[in-house]
């Protein structure tokens, strides 16, 4: 089974089931694609029917699309700690991943992350300004946040009490407001928001990533 | 089991779960918001959290996302053909639904569905100047359509032989051609794709919304 990502330095959709694949125990190996070389659509065709990473190629299958990787991995690990179990849990953490998944332009867009923003590293002190598209996806991530943690939260330190996917699709988000310099309390967090992003950052598998993500050659 | 959708004349993503829950036999109301309106925004925010629709209030909780609801439903209605029973031709109709369900912007915005460009009715003879974004996204349609197609046909006429959730999500994407009077033989197609979009167009669980579409008081 192989994952094909683009730069750990700052590819947010391939950390994401990267992530969720750490917690199955499945064996996997990972090919990194440089996403801003002049060769980088070309590998990418080769590679990625949608020409965008992440890609897992398992069982002879090319899969893409990291959401539909994810559904993949919890079909294959059924025992791997994917969705949550409670039932009500599960189908919350499936709207907000669903919802990260299609959404959120404005931050993504206006808090970018790439070559000069990368997810990997302390925060180096920029304050990036805020657009008001970007502000209202931080108010709505917060609000997001202090509700599932206020309704879940005994459970554990996660989106969810344990931790689910949710906090894979979260962890690029919490390298976002690191790198940018967004202080979660102007956009209604009371320090739930900002303790689950350190949660997220803190995460050793998370760790793994940042130490084995290395600038690559995007001369190629 | 409450739906709430926006306008159907045009809210493409209201229709993908409505589709779904119309082949589980389960009952289930449907309340229509309409999305132009002075005061749409707060009736809105009143029924979702992320403050679009579609929504599904179930078992006393509130589901929001098109995606997250379709999954919701593939647990409650097992039996229900919400993916597709094989595993590869599950796991490829969770990678195309999953690509329909975060990208296609270049299609989205150029190709909208609006009051001025219904999702229903027939054909007006207009043909809409397609921007290459768009046209971009409608060739990887057209590429994912014969693919799937070509692999799973011989099973029926949907995209993976029996109807899924992936004719669902192009459903929409079938009447924006329709609306904009796009030529798909001018982006790869060598009929499959044309002929794949009239079956969507033709279901009769389509033909239901269609008949129920009416013009909302956006005055209000």
């Amino acid at each position: 089974m192989e994952l094909i990502v683009g730069d750990r330095m700052f590819s947010t959709w391939s950390l994401r089931p990267w992530l969720v694949l750490k917690k199955t125990g499945l064996e996997f190996s990972v090919t990194e694609i440089p996403l801003y070389g002049p060769s980088s659509d070309a590998k990418l065709a080769v590679h990625s029917p949608s020409r965008r990473v992440p890609v897992l190629k398992a069982d002879g299958e090319t899969i893409w699309d990291s959401l539909a990787i994810v559904l993949w991995i919890a079909e294959a690990a059924p025992e791997a700690p994917v969705w949550p179990r409670d039932p009500v849990a599960r189908a919350l953490c499936r709207s907000v991943v669903c919802e990260m998944h299609s959404g959120f332009m404005g931050m993504r867009n206006d808090l970018g992350m790439g070559p000069q923003f990368p997810m990997v590293g302390p925060s180096d002190g920029r304050r990036t300004e805020v657009t008001e598209a970007a502000a209202a996806d931080v108010r709505r991530i917060v609000a997001m946040w202090r509700e599932m943690r206020g309704r879940f939260g005994a459970g554990g330190p996660y989106l969810f009490g344990e931790w689910s996917v949710a906090d894979a699709f979260f962890t690029p988000v919490a390298t976002r407001f690191r790198r940018h310099g967004v202080d979660l309390a102007d956009y209604g967090d009371d320090e739930t928001a900002v303790v689950y992003a350190q949660t997220l950052l803190a995460q050793p598998d998370f760790l793994e990533w940042e130490r084995e993500a290395k600038p690559l050659d995007h001369s190629l």
